[in-house]
């Protein structure tokens, strides 16, 4: 039984989308569901929630809620870049393996991928690719560049880098886009401000993540260039984002941000990776991937291992970026007595194995 | 104060989507908000939604979540009409006026507008228009209709014209769309089954709404071609429409059509609004204009009585369909009170203009 | 026998795009289809042309040669509109009707068309319109207007009203796009210079029609706003549009423009709309119809003078705009012979029916 | 003085597209230029270029005429792939780099390159690549395959690596597409029969080029699968490629397929190349690369060498694919002499450096 939350341990690791949502998110939604409020963002709450914004950013931002991260990625990109404009991604990205084609569906740009160690991508691959042909009505030219922070396998991008490619697109007139569908993650652990984070560093719109950290479908797109703001206003309505009783979007976000809800979740969650991490190191037949700087863990386990924890009922992924490649994700639920029952079940196996 | 929420009279009558949720719906996310749950739409709940919807439908459906009506109809229209299709619709329909060109955007269809009374298409043109330069290749070819039910402006059509309408879908081979926004206040008032009003008139598609009867943000497509329903579902991830806690669609869904909750809900807007116009018949500077069939009331007011309300803090749409014409909206949340209170107002002005 | 051409009278008045080519167009392409030259525009021809169109319109115009009209229209909307941008157009326009969907597949945008006699749109109703719901969200957004000169009916726009328009695009920030894909008719019917039927009456775009009026298979985006044309040269290539000998296209148009082929073309096809106007005026059963302004004729004519015409050959569209109502089509092929040949087969019925 | 041509040698060697046309196609048009026609493909020559290429092909094949490459690729890929389809193609492959997006503008699909020697794409890697994720919503789904004959590089895929692919293509499910761009120059170097070369390995459509090598502007789109031909009828008119007055589009093909112009056009531009590779073979300084199959011709030249012949008024590209390496083209218009003019200045400068 589990101390913190009074229920079995539980043995999902594959994704911090498995999660459900913060309580002080869910009480949000009842404590405004009564009352007449007005409709696509009128509301006091969708204001409030822009404020909280500005305020943790250090800066005046426009803010434009939507219910998914893919709308979010999707909707800014589409604003920075012409249809026959280059955005440039890491191969391994979410948007370019993970949403169906929605940035081009909604930009109708071309993703061009520039590779890069832990899924992030080189500056100065990224610095040649972008002067490439430009002017060249033959080809489809530079236009924007986005990374994801968190990266797709848990690293980060530490605040020079981020800066780096800030520069190259000063330089290069590109737009300059983060997905930060694990924000709050990467945030506590650099431990450095919102703001060194994105606008210092050259960012002009984030997609900054709830869903995954304790919102139930929540995700704030934040423009530090205000000049993309009336664009994306219409394109949220038009690609049907525009929630009619937006109070219930701005009511997870608020009680998202109020009394540092999401930098606990992420601390929580960043923590119990960690801990997993530690408890995985030095046990035979298990070998540790890498840094665990977020909440996404890469181990090499013997198959054994593998077979004993699918059958004992964990969830996780595995064999799909490599033969026994195992990845484990832990999110602002996973508590220090969900990690410890999976590392006894490992120690378990281990131990019988060599015995 | 108001006997049934205790809380003061309601002043507002724009729309029903000022309203927030039903308590019911708001409490079932907050008790599906722990635990974890597959995500995209592999939990059980979703499952259950499906079953439930097929249960009330009389047959089998697919069904497919999303958080916008906008959402619900350009998906629907996408996978009926291939880009260089015509869609045929009101000229005061949603799609054609309210949704910043979104069926457009997922489908690269044009709409072709077939006028008709109380925002109703006329049968008669929708046939010759459908017949007009099939396969001639300079212009964009019939591909399908959508109707609204209840419609924009509250009327209703009934069962023989959608079938009617069905009737030259099936003869052309047209897809069959309903915008069922506001379904249930349809359904209510006609008095007949869902299957009725449906697939057995020759729908294919249904957008049906919760948002404005109960839900916090929760759409139905219900398909009755399940030949859609594969590549609708690649369109919603590739529109962002694809929610990772899916349960949290599903949880409103459910306890929206538990218990008879989206009936109950219609039938109280349904009533109010007649209610208001009962009220309001036979006053002088009053003519309510058509019936009342379902939640929206149109009717033509002395500029006094309209300038009186709005300084007594009322809301609502005024000379926007011709001058003096005013629109009252009632919701689920609607009370007798709500409406007794504007009742009072506006008699109270009738006399002191009259005295 | 025809005395001008040395060949038996042509039957055909079905449309100017049935006639070839000027034999100074065809020509042009053998003398310039050996030697080298610079591909994609960068050729000698092609400056030549930029330059004599610059000379006509009495000001630095930028030029794009493309090889049809639809791609014209095209091109020129999708640079003066986004994707959520209304066009405004008439209802009969080819735009609307005759290009399969062309400029919403260019440009996303949305047509919305406004009423107007004769086929041409009304100032007044423009003016209304493109003040509707100007930044809302939820309703797609003006953009620009198209008007076609001369008319897909034959009839012209006079200065003042052409500049009307240009007057309501300009205080409401409009683009505002000519189809002159019969421009060298009207121009030559109106008497003015092609200044003041243009960029003088506020014109930023036009689509310079030549394939109708004896080149083969070429066309001129015309920008007096110049700011449109990188946009356009990277959208024409995108398109397809782009062709590697453009030579072939410049060599046409340059001969088109010689020795003022175009403007005789045009006189000789306007006269032979009238001749046959003339001819046909006062016959009994024959009721000409509107002005004959162009090189487009409309009649009501018997039946019997109908079936009589076809069993003799001639081509002719009829009962597509009402019943008995038949359109004349002459072009720069067109010579008295052809006119006075149809005029006789009208003339022998109408006395065989009346004998 | 050229013998051949009775005019000085050419010194443009950048691409096949600096010529201009074969004499037969030029005469064509003149030729067809007089008299009346249907439009749009209803005239007489539009059926016989048809029934030619039947002949040529050995089997029926819908066939449709547009005026650039671009076009015809495009048109092609987007009739056999949706929106969130992948496009496998070479990485080096003309559609990737040198259409400006054009055919994710046509379909809204994907391209993922494959990768392979000399512009070849690996059958293997296809393989694996066509069987990932199939029928996951978040990753776009396989569709369809373009390969180029004879590649951008001027190398040659053999008849069994084109059906390897097309093995692949039918296991699963995927489209087979061919840019015959310089589909001659490929064939008459293969020996083989047009039928072998296409759809008895498999192929579905073909882009078979007259541009590159005779005609004007005329390329056709050659279909082996029938089922393709309606939806691709309407969208040439959608994106503006049918042509009004088509007879001169079907007048250059057909001077194109009479008396194997276009086989003896291809021959005369491979064996310029080969000869030139002759000459250059074993020349100091000169380091002639791969082998000459078509008309394209790379060698790694001396910068010396590189620099005296831009000074003597070559023209070719260079130090694009590499330092010191050049690009030679040739084409149907090159003769013996010209090839010996180059021949003769680079020799000149290498006895001169290595005097």
């Amino acid at each position: 039984m589990n101390a913190e939350t009074n229920r079995p341990p539980a043995l999902g690791f594959a994704s911090d989308n498995i999660a459900g949502a913060s309580p002080e998110v869910a009480q949000a939604l009842v404590n405004h569901s009564t009352g007449q409020a007005g409709a696509y963002g009128s509301d006091e709450l969708s204001l409030q929630v822009k404020l909280k914004l500005s305020e943790i950013f250090e800066r005046d931002v426009e803010v434009l809620l939507v219910p998914t991260g893919t709308a979010a990625n999707s909707l800014c990109l589409s604003a920075m870049t012409p249809p026959w404009g280059n955005i440039y991604c890491h191969p391994s990205s979410h948007i370019n393996n993970d949403e169906c084609g929605a940035p081009e569906f909604f930009s109708g740009a071309k993703l061009i991928t520039i590779d890069g160690p832990s899924a992030r991508l080189d500056v100065e691959r990224l610095r040649d690719r972008s002067r490439e042909k430009v002017g060249d009505v033959h080809t489809t030219q530079p236009a924007c560049v986005s990374i994801t922070q968190a990266t797709e396998v848990g690293s980060l991008y530490n605040l020079d880098e981020i800066g780096a490619i800030g520069e190259v697109c000063k330089a290069n007139a590109l737009g300059y886009h983060m997905d930060g569908s694990r924000f709050a993650n990467a945030l506590v652990s650099l431990g450095c401000t919102p703001a060194q984070m994105t606008w210092k560093a050259g960012v002009d719109a984030l997609s900054f993540g709830a869903t995954k950290n304790g919102a139930l479908a929540a995700e704030a797109i934040v423009l530090f260039n205000p000049a993309l703001a009336s664009e994306l206003n219409i394109r949220r309505k038009r690609s049907g984002h525009l929630l009619s009783k937006m109070r219930f979007l701005s009511a997870q976000m608020d009680a998202y941000l109020s009394d540092d809800l999401w930098l606990r979740n992420a601390r929580q969650a960043n923590d119990a990776a960690r801990r997993l991490a530690s408890g995985l190191a030095g046990l035979k037949g298990v070998e540790v991937q890498g840094e665990t700087e977020a909440n996404i863990l890469f181990c090499k386990l013997d198959s054994a291992i593998i077979q004993a924890l699918l059958k004992a009922g964990f969830g996780f992924y595995h064999d799909r970026w490599g033969a026994n490649i195992v990845r484990f994700v832990t999110s602002f639920a996973t508590t220090s007595e969900d990690v410890d029952h999976l590392l006894k079940h490992v120690r378990q196996v281990v131990s019988t194995l060599h015995a």
